[in-house]
């Protein structure tokens, strides 16, 4: 398995008993926003990890990086996907995986209220975009690439926009509830996308390239 | 033109100087809002629109559904698009026309800022749902549902999904700031998404529905 980077090691590495100071941080963050639904002070955050303040502002600028970096640590699994597997397949599963994250876990409540309080806090929302989503988005890039390496997608897919169609209406129905966050929609949203971003026809609908067709 | 229900005349029609002081409230809503940035009180609302609070009440049930309302009338350019157009047309004028809204008007940081309040305001979340959310998602609706019925559009078509995947990167990226809401976004989106949903293969690329296929 080809696993992500999650910043667990990024940075100062620093010696072993300093990682496991970093772990505890990390851990301290997440379990407090988790448990309270909002971004925890700087104290809070140095008493449940046993740290001083310090300690705590050697390594990251805000308690909000904190908590970003923790909640992308905590749920890392949600991301790592085999390489091995086909691009759809992965993608899929990491679409799945953010909408089970959001709906069976606490983190969907947290994170629409974090994705609410970074409107007016701007530590908070670069933190969130840099150590939370960015990273997120990042993986789901790098399948994408592979495909167009691979010759499974169109050399001109607009990754960007795609991770978008694929990811933002998972963000949209949490905050407004309007659709449900169903097992079947990470296979619809790939369903919606794939027959345009595909290269290859056996797998989806045929496309207008037939010069790019080639044996999955 | 079809022009869109703006809920302008909907509920109890009254008489003209009953119509006349709804839309002043409305009026007075959406530009507390706009120039302050949050859900005007229902004391500054009646104060500036110089009526009683009773009255603002005998309508709506809060200031947030005083403002929904507001809003959408203020915009309602922004969803009101020829039904002799093209459904791909009209589709992607209204994506652009939120757009253009986000960047180009002060709407833009209020609704970001609205979507935020209505994290913690369960009321604000219904109304701005019901009056801003659910109108505009119906027009795109109806004109999904035309190109249904003349055969341009697949007639298994997810509306409810092809509407968010149309318009929720809109929100994401007015949230997060991490890609540009540009006047090219609103074609792009659209020419990632009908390739799948068209039934007629001269507009697109040729789908795996051949008996589908029609005359535009």
């Amino acid at each position: 398995m080809n696993t992500v980077s999650t910043n667990r090691g990024a940075g100062k590495p620093g010696r072993p008993r300093s990682q496991a100071t970093r772990l505890a941080i990390l851990d301290a963050a997440t379990d407090l926003a988790l448990a309270g639904g909002c971004v925890p002070t700087i104290d809070a955050l140095a008493t449940r990890a046993g740290v001083s303040r310090t300690t705590i502002y050697k390594w990251w600028p805000s308690a909000a990086a904190v908590l970003a970096e923790g909640l992308l640590e905590r749920f890392h699994e949600s991301i790592e996907f085999d390489d091995s597997l086909p691009v759809r397949t992965a993608v899929t599963r990491q679409v799945e995986a953010l909408a089970r994250l959001m709906t069976q876990t606490p983190a969907g409540a947290l994170l629409r209220q974090l994705q609410a309080a970074s409107a007016s806090d701007e530590r908070l929302s670069a933190a969130l975009l840099a150590r939370w989503l960015a990273p997120r988005r990042d993986r789901v890039a790098e399948h994408l690439a592979r495909g167009i390496d691979q010759g499974t997608l169109r050399a001109d897919v607009d990754v960007d926009l795609v991770v978008d169609v694929l990811f933002a209406p998972l963000y949209h129905r949490l905050v407004w509830g309007h659709a449900p966050l169903d097992d079947a929609l990470a296979r619809r949203l790939c369903d919606l996308v794939w027959p345009t971003i595909a290269a290859d026809v056996s797998e989806t609908t045929p496309t207008s390239h037939p010069s790019s067709r080639r044996a999955s």
